[in-house]
């Protein structure tokens, strides 16, 4: 399963109080890296739109070890994987760069994964 | 003109790292108001779809004054204003509750107005 | 375990292209919920700052049965589970008010789960 | 006076069910281009934070001529304009780059500008 590096750099208004990204974006960036990948493998939204694809989310899944910050450059490796003709899984692993961390969680890595649902009518 | 009153309770995901809340959600919270007002009128969203009125937002105009704080409850005053047949104004006073005041700036009273156009096609 | 109803009115900002809530956020709508549930049994934010304590996301989980839509009222039910001394689950039932439904998706009811922690320093 | 161009890829959770962006969220592109402008400029966010200096925005004004769409990558010309010593202007012009436009509107170019304060205390 191939697998593509996407950045996001992090944004002012993605931050909030704790000083950290709320963590309600990283489903966001989530959407992001995942139409990366399908641009890439010629699978772009209007693409699919033209052939009556329509792409839910059916259910989503983050762990969160810890958060990214202002300043930081998050890359999300992403992946399809589990294509069952009308069911695909993506796999996110987001990574932040700078060292500093929020000083509420200890390890460095972020970990997501999101699940999705490209159906054919 | 008759002026209505709509409360917006601020959300942990609206603030950000200043800790007051992000300056693009009261246009959000302006969009609430408006929707407020216009139910209010009897002119809701899908009567006023039944009849075919589009209402693009053409202009915006805001003035902070303050920032509004996680813990506060936003009063937003809203009333319509120079109507033209095709064009109306609503204008917006947001006031927060709570004392404390965003370290930044030195006012208590944010006013913000905003304008917007509904077309009958 | 005690369950709370929170209500939700969608608003415009929170729809996307494909005329239904934008799936990020329900996220948000968890974490209103989380804080009303919290205010309800006296641990508002304010008192668990107070006391040093963090609540830091550490895992999100949704299923997505069906969108809401602008102008539906979400009706939320909300309950902690599986308190562990420092971890926290916490449970939600999204239930959107209006017949209409996202044409993506055929059942009715939303159910979404979350876990976060609070931890005590 | 300088002006720089900021690239701006729409994002699918930008757009809502009138099918365009948000009004809301050229108000955080503004942000991005401006924290885009500053950095080229050598005056970076933890640059300014160290010395103590903090940018407030106190005025928002934006012209919607059209809107931009999902597909667009949304082209911003950014430049700082009339520092009086304690307050600063950025005027923006928000081009997209497709040629299909909102049904609302008619024109093509966006027109916004935005001013901001940034204050050494």
């Amino acid at each position: 399963m191939e697998t593509f590096l996407y950045e996001h750099t992090v944004q002012y208004y993605e931050t909030d109080k704790m000083d950290c990204v709320h963590h309600s974006n990283y489903i966001r960036w989530f959407e992001e890296a995942r139409t990366f990948l399908l641009d890439k493998l010629g699978f772009g939204y209007f693409k699919m739109e033209e052939n009556g694809v329509m792409s839910p989310v059916l259910r989503v899944e983050a762990e969160y070890k810890t958060m990214a910050r202002y300043g930081d450059t998050a890359q999300i490796e992403v992946s399809a994987d589990n294509y069952t003709g009308t069911r695909i899984t993506f796999v996110y692993d987001i990574r932040a760069r700078l060292p500093e961390l929020c000083a509420a969680l200890g390890k460095r890595i972020i970990v997501l994964s999101e699940r999705m649902v490209g159906r054919c009518p």
